[in-house]
């Protein structure tokens, strides 16, 4: 077998075996395919796409390529949850407290961010002292201790897909849907959860379009799965514009203990609830969505979430202070409000615009080596199909000392990012 | 402008800018821009295609990237030929002498050959002490003394697609259109010459399956020289059995010079005079094909041709003597016969089986390190249309000591590379 071969055969759209595809995977690994070789391999895929069986296969490599996590010595079930990426996404620093505390063992690895605003990693780093980089032992340890661990991706974990990622990120072969299966899903399973739920967002802010992209990957997850034997439930949600009402690390960490009081976006409290109800079903602890409802509310009232997230902070090492004194978080020293010229009705509010309005304050990073400024960032004071009148203020920019010509095109994005009509719109579907 | 966003780009079927190819190519050249974006870029242009525009700024990107060649100071034209490949081709061979003997200053820069035959330099390597690798000096010298030299390519002239073209070998990127004329053209233009006369064949024995595939390439060089100010005449011809009847390194050059002595297979012939003229043309020697054919016929007939020849294996330091003892020539110890095994008609003489079976006897190379076997190679008995009898010998193998399972494959595949029917054909077309 030559790689030579399986790029030509790839590229006039023929099906790999699954020895084909470990020959691929493998000798990559091993050094034996160039970069060169696997990048042409996989702008072939991109335009002649990847069958079921072949995606499954890819999968599967992946997740051979490294270690597999295995918990059952700790407990029978373990929850994982993953998001393709929005724009104000914090729903796994509100779910996995709230489920730990509903006795749902969680084990959360999760990444930085590359693009707009950081990832989960990037947002906890924001809790002063918190560590996200924790050991295999810690990481075990800690959820046996307290049921819920977020740690960094371990390098030991589906290292071909890490391998991959990076090359596909700098050859313009992100965009293919089994290519993004492979990635995620590999991910979920050689963590070692045993009930994956996945958010699959679409809409401006996120990486998918449309609704029917989204569908298509979310059934590409579910039948991989299948082909796997893995169980795996999807939501399927709209990132038209931002989730719950920050952007940013620390701002949205702040949300996040807000939610936790009690104080919550009623978009970010619907989505947390659907992943958490699938969760919960897998695991056994639940059948109806109104149960689901009544123990998450439930947790939040009497604070026992709140309690969790405070443990998960201790045992990561970071300050639980901030809890209750958001000063010790960093936040942008200057403060800019935009303001409605207008009075209407809140038509649109762009997630892309405004995590690219974000990401100028400095909340986001281009390449792995840039530092995050946590505290930069946006709060939105007004959401699609609020009322505004003119001269309310309908978000404010949060910043430290950027340049000029940075922080004029965030304002113009940010300005940009909202239309006011006088004709009223209902409240956007969320989840399908 | 980053190399990551135009791979996109043209992912997504838009066009480049001239600018941006040659970001592509000079950043590439410096290594600024990496193999696997290069290859990625590549697949992307298999699937998506370049304009003509495209395909022209990428032609002189590649002249542009080294050395051009500028014979100006010796002659007002300097002629060049070009084949894009085919079995038994050794036109060049006989084509060179014959030109310059008429006066036309020949500049043929020809390359190593990969696949099924030697190049052109290696089939001149089989005369013994000829030397082709002529340094830039020896090369000018010699078209100043002799009218004519045959050197290999020199890596200063458009080493783009000398570095291109390798990664192409190795990632299914070869056989795209724009990506054969770029590498084509651009050698030809960077080679100096002002007369550029290139035969593209089609079928079984060549790159390029059919003739419409053909037409279109030949249509794109055409196009590509207007675009770049150079005059480029293209003949169109059947590779369908090899061309005259010998293919291997020494015994191709037998066959040429036989030919300069007046002895040649109808097609080879008709072949060399097609191509003959349109240079003759071009430099304002003819303008009929009558008068061509006279002046062909005239110079192989007074011997100036030979005698042409023989001053340019004299200049390249080679053994003269061989042109009339071809005992001088390493030619295969062994010798087995292909009989027919019934009587009628030639109706099928696969040129690609041939190409096969003559190289699993040792006369093409696989990787750019193995040695060919100079003696290695096949004498066509018969050709299609050619009457046969029950035990008439079809073609000769000659071969040294080879493991047996690759000569019994051989012998197989020249088996079965021809078809002898009840029913007369005609002698197939050539030309187009």
């Amino acid at each position: 077998m030559r790689a030579v071969d399986l790029i030509e055969k790839k590229k006039n759209g023929l099906e790999h075996t699954k020895e084909e595809i470990y020959f691929l995977v493998e000798n990559y690994m091993k050094g034996l395919i160039e970069d060169y070789q696997m990048s042409a391999w996989l702008m072939a895929v991109c335009f002649q796409g990847l069958t079921d069986n072949e995606t499954a296969y890819l999968t599967k490599s992946f997740v051979d390529s490294g270690e597999v996590l295995d918990f059952s010595h700790i407990a029978k079930h373990i929850a994982d949850k993953h998001s393709t990426g929005g724009v104000g996404d914090k729903v796994t620093l509100v779910l996995a407290p709230i489920l730990a505390s509903l006795g749902v063992y969680t084990a959360k690895l999760s990444g930085r961010g590359l693009g707009f605003t950081g990832g989960t990693v990037d947002k906890l780093e924001s809790i002063p002292n918190f560590k996200c980089e924790l050991s295999k032992e810690e990481f075990f340890n800690q959820i046996k201790n307290v049921h819920v661990a977020i740690s960094s991706q371990s390098p030991n974990l589906t290292p071909a897909d890490g391998k991959i990622y990076a090359l596909r990120d700098v050859t313009a072969t992100v965009d293919n849907k089994s290519l993004i299966c492979a990635s995620v899903v590999s991910k979920k399973i050689a963590s070692g959860a045993t009930s994956i739920v996945l958010d699959v967002k679409f809409g401006s802010g996120a990486f998918l379009k449309t609704k029917e992209e989204a569908k298509e990957l979310a059934d590409l997850m579910i039948k991989t799965g299948k082909i796997l034997n893995k169980k795996i439930d999807v939501v399927i949600s709209s990132m038209e514009q931002p989730l719950g009402h920050s952007i940013g690390n620390s701002l949205e960490v702040i949300e996040s203990i807000e939610f936790l009081k009690g104080l919550y976006e009623e978009d970010l409290y619907e989505i947390t609830l659907a992943l958490a109800h699938k969760t919960l079903v897998n695991c056994g602890l639940v059948y109806d969505y109104s149960d689901t409802k009544k123990m998450v509310d439930e947790v939040i009232k009497n604070g026992k979430a709140l309690g969790k997230f405070k443990e998960i902070i201790i045992a990561q090492g970071g300050n639980p202070d901030a809890l209750n004194n958001y000063s010790l978080f960093d936040i942008g020293k200057n403060k800019m409000e935009i303001k409605a010229l207008d009075s209407g009705y809140i038509t649109k509010l762009d997630a892309l615009d405004v995590a690219h309005s974000a990401k100028l304050l400095g909340a986001g990073r281009d390449k792995k080596s840039d530092k995050i400024n946590f505290g930069a960032g946006i709060i939105l004071k007004k959401k699609i199909s609020n009322t505004v009148n003119k001269g309310d203020t309908i978000m404010e920019l949060y910043y430290d000392d950027i340049e000029k010509n940075k922080l004029d095109e965030a304002i113009k994005i940010a300005r940009n990012s909202f239309k006011i009509s006088k004709i009223k719109v209902e409240k956007p579907e969320l989840i399908f």
